[in-house]
């Protein structure tokens, strides 16, 4: 079923001892100078009340978070067992997150929300209560029906938009991962995300090379010319706009990023550290090749600062933004 | 000899078909708005007046530059056989550059000029003449009576500063050519450097992990756990500043950027990316380790725009500055 964006967003709390439950309420208090649209959040109410004194109003369907919004939080109400500490998280806390994970996109898929953004949760939890996946996005892809192949990651802010090829790898490893098949997928799954979600008709990729200076002509390292130079031979061949492999070192330029919508990164620290260098308060994960829409602050659960009201909200403010606009945008064009 | 403030820079032209006495006679037209000391260049005036109109006076020694730099562009005269065109390089350039590479070092050792700032050749047309070494930077530590290895590259922008452990190797080589040796003897020229060039007593250094999240507690990569942190340790252990591994994704945000003077980089593009990315205009190729000064702009002849009056000065304006700070500052403590 398509989305409605007249449908409010569902965002799960993620981890109630992280600092989920604080970012969100704060999102809440802010939603006017944010520029929030109307959401609801999933997960335990008593993660939000540990940290924050606003109003929260439980509500069983999303269709009533619209006129609760103006007034209070509304919060769909999963009770772990017991109520976390911030900074202390729990075997019961792990599921708590793992259900409002679940609920928020199951809401999505039915259409019952518009769109889902995913607070953080704790991977070390989550394994040790049996989860399989290497992260939500990969458990978000399952339920959605689509295979973890066929979904991309990508690193959204103002002026820079990345996406990894190869994500959590030894960086001895990523050479020998890289294929022209891998590298031409990746970089397909993100040309259509940039159509689909955020409206570009044609899309212009500038793909990275591996090596210092893109391996100056073979001399530091072949891969450019073995592996990426054919990838984005063939996807220029099907017609796409697609330029490189770029010395990774200049891509990322003011000048340079003005002309290209995305880059394709061979590597997580390639594209991370750019995005994060230069938008560290509103870069947003996006997952491309789903069914519904998703988006997330990129930060973890930062147990560490967890109910110290320390907790900067604008990363999950940025991704909230994200998701309605793409949200939108889906809608327009379905 | 100890430098002396008061003597004028020494900038090499470096190609003569390249972007050098471009941005070089561009520094001379703004030195004022660029708030530039005075200097002399070492070079064919030919390639000069082929791509600028302003007004050049020959001189013989350094010390007559003061005098000439209010009304003309100083200039210590290496004629080649024949005059390039720019963005034609050629042999008799690569050789009228490696000259005025020669004179600039030899000047700035005997005392005759306060500092070297380089001009941008072109390796491929060096290494056409038989020349040996990796950069320019090698022949400088050279000409210096120091062994390659003691001397460091660094890139200083207004807000960041990184040093990479490995330069130009293919990305798959980066993590067999760790060791604990090596960090620690970047390290320490890092720290030294920060204290005799850039005046800070008590110098932070930030060294980065190297595989994604600096390795996730050895779950991406042991190369943190085994080599990074004993170089770490052993530097601390010497009463050092230093703090890692770090995940370089998140290091370089505004905020982390304060809490270290400069971050040591496990690779050329986990060093180059953020500080390009950030401060592209007036990033700075520094060389630590050496008895002179020698800073140079962190770009190359770019032939493909030589000669269209198309290329910034900017980074040469920065580079000449960072030298004269660093002059004055090493002549403070002498």
């Amino acid at each position: 079923m398509a989305s409605n964006p007249n449908s409010p967003l569902a965002i799960s709390l993620g981890d109630p001892a992280g600092i989920g439950p604080e970012v969100i309420a704060k999102c809440w208090d802010n939603r006017a100078t944010f520029d929030l649209p109307p959401f609801v959040a999933i997960g335990d109410p008593r993660s939000v009340a540990a940290v924050w004194d606003g109003p929260i109003e439980l509500v069983e369907d999303p269709r009533q978070a619209d006129a609760a919004f103006d007034h209070a939080l509304p919060l769909i109400q999963l009770l772990a067992p017991e109520a976390d500490q911030p900074g202390h998280p729990s075997v019961a806390g792990a599921h708590c997150s793992l259900d409002s994970l679940e609920i928020a996109v199951g809401l999505a898929r039915s259409g019952s929300t518009s769109a889902v953004v995913t607070g953080p949760v704790s991977k070390e939890q989550l394994y040790g209560i049996g989860f399989q996946h290497p992260g939500q996005t990969e458990f978000v892809a399952e339920r959605c029906g689509v295979a973890p192949g066929n979904v991309v990651m990508m690193l959204a802010g103002p002026t820079l938009r990345t996406i990894p090829v190869t994500t959590h790898l030894p960086l001895s490893r990523v050479a020998s991962s890289l294929t022209i098949e891998l590298i031409e997928s990746r970089g397909r799954a993100a040309l259509r995300g940039l159509q689909r979600n955020f409206g570009i008709a044609q899309p212009r990729l500038a793909v990275t090379g591996l090596n210092p200076h893109a391996g100056e002509s073979g001399q530091m390292g072949t891969e450019e010319q073995e592996i990426i130079a054919p990838a984005i031979a063939a996807l220029a061949a099907e017609g796409w706009r697609v330029t490189g492999p770029h010395p990774a070192d200049t891509l990322f330029s003011e000048q340079s990023r003005a002309r290209f919508d995305a880059a394709l990164c061979m590597y997580h620290d390639q594209a991370l550290i750019p995005i994060k260098a230069i938008h560290f308060e509103d870069a947003v994960n996006v997952t491309l090749g789903l069914p519904i829409v998703r988006t997330a602050p990129d930060h973890g659960t930062a147990f560490d600062i967890a109910g110290q009201d320390r907790a900067d909200p604008r990363p999950m403010a940025a991704a909230i933004r994200m998701a309605a606009k793409m949200s939108a945008l889906r809608s327009e064009s379905a």
